[in-house]
């Protein structure tokens, strides 16, 4: 039984695009993983608190050195790192804002990424970054209003999303990763709805796989 | 006489490399363009709210449809896009976050980058997208822990910072960009110190040029 953690970047509720994917999602993983759980991090909605410069202070320095307001500042981000840390399946359903990921997912994960927690330095190898995040898998469904943001797609070189969501989570160590991506949210009929049904399909078939 | 806006993304003060960056910068442009305004925009210390459900449904329809609450969710952004427009030239200070943006500056770009204010669609053209802002000019001012995020640098694929601002301001019609990197400030001496100096003297020059 495997514990999936469902991070949610949408602000909208029923008319988000990329909610309609994960619930598809869900729906299907739940079929064929009846034992799984399933925890809902609402980025979208409840977007965890910007980085702070007591926030670096904390990130950087010993805890037991921590005054109250340092240990305050860190506090949200130890929370979403443990639950990181507890979940086996991550699955982030995302819209595209402006070629990259909204604010809120960005904040989220300029929390989860942490030194000496999620990642640390070996500054003898040449490659000083060291990942502390092993075993998981990802699972990325973004919407985007436009489309051609897939490989070799036009716009691929303007896709600041799926790529990087990819970048970061494998360099805290989650490389193992797939992409499902629904275009043309914004675009006219019957462009967005064959879109939508297709991305639909996908992310069942992802499920299930 | 310019004026220029100042966007600056770090959460720190006097500790912040990209403010210090920033501050040669804006001396040696003083110098050389005594005559120009410089207004601060400090999403660091004082960052935009999020793009909501209200928001979005307040960029989508016209101003006078609008609900109190809907048109309260948009009003910090119609004061962002103003100010834009009320500038000349845009300096972007800002720390590489996880090889992005911080959240704070992605929180700004999601209320910058309006439809029918600093972009509108053309559903008749093959690039449906038609920028707005017009004859900007852009400096991007950035610091970054580790090293090599330059073109052509071993981790030039992993910069999903400059190569975005650049990407999103010229979505808008801001084309016209110079870009300063100031790598290693994580990195031991003499790299760290020598990084610095050199950047900072990249910064003046630019300002100067």
């Amino acid at each position: 039984m495997a514990r999936v953690l469902h991070i949610s970047a949408s602000p909208r509720g029923d008319r988000s695009t990329s909610r309609k994917l994960a619930a598809e999602f869900l729906a299907a993983w739940r079929d064929k993983h009846p034992g799984d759980t399933v925890t809902d991090r609402d980025v979208g909605h409840n977007p965890p608190a910007h980085v702070t410069e007591n926030w670096i202070a904390a990130a950087y320095s010993p805890a037991d050195t921590h005054t109250p307001e340092v240990a305050a500042a860190i506090a949200e981000s130890d929370k979403l790192v443990d639950e990181l840390f507890a979940h086996d399946v991550i699955v982030v359903s995302v819209p595209m804002y402006n070629f990259g990921v909204p604010s809120t997912l960005k904040a989220y994960i300029d929390n989860v990424v942490r030194i000496n927690r999620t990642f640390k330095m070996d500054p003898s190898q040449p490659n000083p970054y060291v990942p502390l995040v092993h075993g998981k898998k990802l699972y990325v469904l973004s919407s985007s209003g436009g489309a051609g943001y897939g490989p070799g797609g036009p716009l691929a070189g303007y896709n600041h999303e799926t790529t990087y969501l990819q970048a970061i989570f494998g360099f805290i160590g989650v490389t193992d990763s797939t992409v499902v991506l629904c275009e043309n949210a914004n675009g006219a009929p019957p462009a967005k709805e064959e879109s939508l049904a297709a991305a639909k399909v996908a992310a069942r078939e992802v499920a299930a796989a």
